[in-house]
């Protein structure tokens, strides 16, 4: 089994931005690439200049896991491209959103919420306390990871409450953050991790690394794609498990499809 | 204080259909603003067919509770409306989907996942059972809801586990459905409940009509509308809560806008 | 409609340490009990030095919201007395459960996990972050609490995944503690608050006392207490709701109790 | 990699009663011993009747995953050995808890709640639904479970919501009930699965093996075993993250244990 993992960037900053450039020369996701890539996770990457944004239909037909990271250009990515990424979790592909990526549009489709959050910039220390020391996303991990340069991602976080709470940060200047949180939604796994600005080498700490690598493991499901996962069909009568005669009045005529 | 509900219909079936016409001849709305209207909730009603379908912004910013019914027409809803929607449900308003409106563009937007599910239209008989009949939702009711006449909505529904499933039906053709649940999504309650087919009266059944006007109530936020809550502020280094000094790389220059 | 609250303390403390005598010379029961007194939340108390710690049945059968304040002598509280708060939990009485009492029995009852913490004694600040702003335990507050003097308690905090995350808390020492979470078991819904170390005069802080009396009114169930709820009912086969032929092999007799 | 599950059975009625001796005349511990072996898989057995309920602390330390039948003699499991797999499920073992173990003494533990259904033993058909055909626990299944007889588990079922609910049953008298659901408690996976009536023959039907196999993996935390899960912990104020010196009253001495 090799699971099939998918490194989406925007890379913009890393093009216009010396600061940006001098940590990430190829870019984010070819940094994150390299540090999930082992002997059982293969990866790719694809980001938003290409054609279909790397991502047309029958590549993410072959993506068990994908990750995003997005920040200034939300806005430009194809409405297309994310009904079908959206159709690709529900089937069964695995959804792993970066920091910035909050206020994607595939994260805030997902959620159904605004995804909104506080912030700043100042380059302060970031502790993340793992709350669930046994889950798969955290092993290998100590008590704490310690970033010493982040942004501030403050709370309130607008977001379903989610099936796990994994990670929740301090920060020096005096906010808190869910900075772990998982979410099942259709056949697809969803992580959200929150640490990665872009300034900030966080993308080359190890126990970073660990977690994104991880949770491509916890993300994957092995299960074959649920395609008409989003289909509604028609039961007729005479398939019901228990036998059954038609009774009372009827909108649609014997077999006809339903409507959406 | 009073709870003002609006009641949405798309209201086709109705102006269409002979056999719907003759059971709702105001229309789906008319009858359920009926059932819902007492000394607390104050309803009015809003149809597919009125300028911006009856829910320009500022009606919208006086609603606390909207109820929805939509079937054939799903795909004719105004994305701008839709955005509203979904942006005054984050802020507080209630949000009660009712039957087919399954499939409308709010709560799919509001689940982020495919809403599908299985149906057939033979007039078996459901009966719903209260799977916790000390809530709001489920008061003045017995052990169950039995509708003589119902269509059949069958599992899998694919929702995200809510926060409480309140209702479970046996289908005399032999499915099952969660067809009561609520969620949290922002400052907003969200209640999805399945039975109201229009080929047969179920919303002159008093049972039902004690779970609309309960759920009315349960889904009212009296807190006041969280206006910003899409919004992501910057905190200045200098208004962070702890005293603080800028560190490291930024992108951006102090006080300026985030992406989004 | 008057709420019937009961605040319940193990009142040691403050007979026998100086400190805590000096800040709550009454009892931290009665600065509670004057904290959330008001025209809709009638008050009493309850000490484990009571005769059944001041908690019997008929007592209990009048509480529909019952606080708990314990630390040095958990140990010390009678099983069946915890049984029969538990019962009332699951009938509808509301729990809410503060600071030390995360270690008492009936939180470990209800919880089902070790309800285990870090902690320091050091008098540092605590800034509890306000999740949900809308929410009605969150009413009259700002976007945070502060207190200067706290007691530290720290993540990993092993309780279940709550419906509602409510408070998260920053501490000066770099800790960071999910200060306030919603459970619903059975009929009865619970809070638990972590403030409230007995050598600092939390209890004494108005924005405290608030999130107290919002949380009494939250935890209110107003429905009839679900007495049977932990019965197991035989249902004969010819009280089914469908019509039903018993058949194949059997082991109780009919009409013969169930065996717990 | 081997897991090793433990199947526990009260083992009375296998016994006792001619019925259930022709069905399971070995025992359903062996029957299901049996169905969940594999490569993969090893599996050992236990009873009431042996010392210590066959669960000794040594064994339940090499036990990953537990299986419990119990139906008659809840009341005669020792509280000891309840303590003792709480404390496992609480480090990392899974737990699986099949039909009549609703009522466990270790069930209600973790739930907390009372556990409590509605019955019927009339040999009736039931039809399991499957909610998420792509979760683990039900790969290799069909679209529905048939069980052609059956002890009816009605609705409501008092436990808390899960994490996931990956059944709903159908009942021939017209009850529903959440027939299989998923939680998590500390490093513990819990699966709760309704059917398996000792008077038909249900262990041996191939699709209800493959859920407890399949079940048997989905339980099994393969990280270290959580030991300190229960402790809390002093974390003295010159060990904490942050620089911090002591400051207000306090209650304990520098290092002095908590309560509990």
């Amino acid at each position: 089994m090799t699971i099939r993992a998918v490194v989406w960037n925007e890379f913009i900053h890393e093009q216009n931005n010396d600061t940006v450039k001098d940590i990430y020369p190829d870019g984010i996701h070819s940094e994150i690439a390299r540090a999930i890539a082992d002997d059982e996770i293969s990866v790719e990457t694809a980001t938003l200049q290409e054609d279909e944004h790397g991502l047309p239909q029958s590549r993410l037909d072959e993506t068990d896991v994908l990750l995003w990271w997005g920040h200034k250009a939300h806005g430009d990515v194809s409405d297309h491209v994310v009904d079908r990424i959206q159709q690709r979790v529900a089937e069964g592909m695995g959804l792993i959103i970066l920091h910035s990526g909050h206020f994607s549009k595939i994260f805030k489709r997902m959620m159904g919420t605004p995804c909104s959050l506080r912030w700043r910039e100042a380059g302060e220390r970031e502790r993340l306390w793992v709350i669930n020391p046994s889950h798969p996303i955290t092993q290998g991990l100590g008590k704490t990871i310690e970033l010493p340069h982040s942004e501030m991602y403050g709370e309130p976080f607008l977001v379903p409450e989610p099936m796990e709470t994994l990670f929740v940060s301090w920060y020096e200047g005096g906010e808190v953050f869910r900075s772990g949180l998982t979410y099942q939604r259709g056949a697809g796994r969803i992580f959200y991790f929150s640490p990665g600005h872009e300034t900030y080498p966080i993308y080359k700490d190890p126990a970073i690394q660990t977690v994104l690598r991880n949770a491509v493991r916890w993300a994957y499901n092995p299960a074959k794609p649920w395609k008409d996962v989003s289909e509604a069909p028609n039961v007729p009568y005479d398939k019901a498990p228990e036998p059954l005669e038609p009774k009372g009045a009827s909108l649609h005529k014997r077999g006809e499809a339903g409507y959406r």
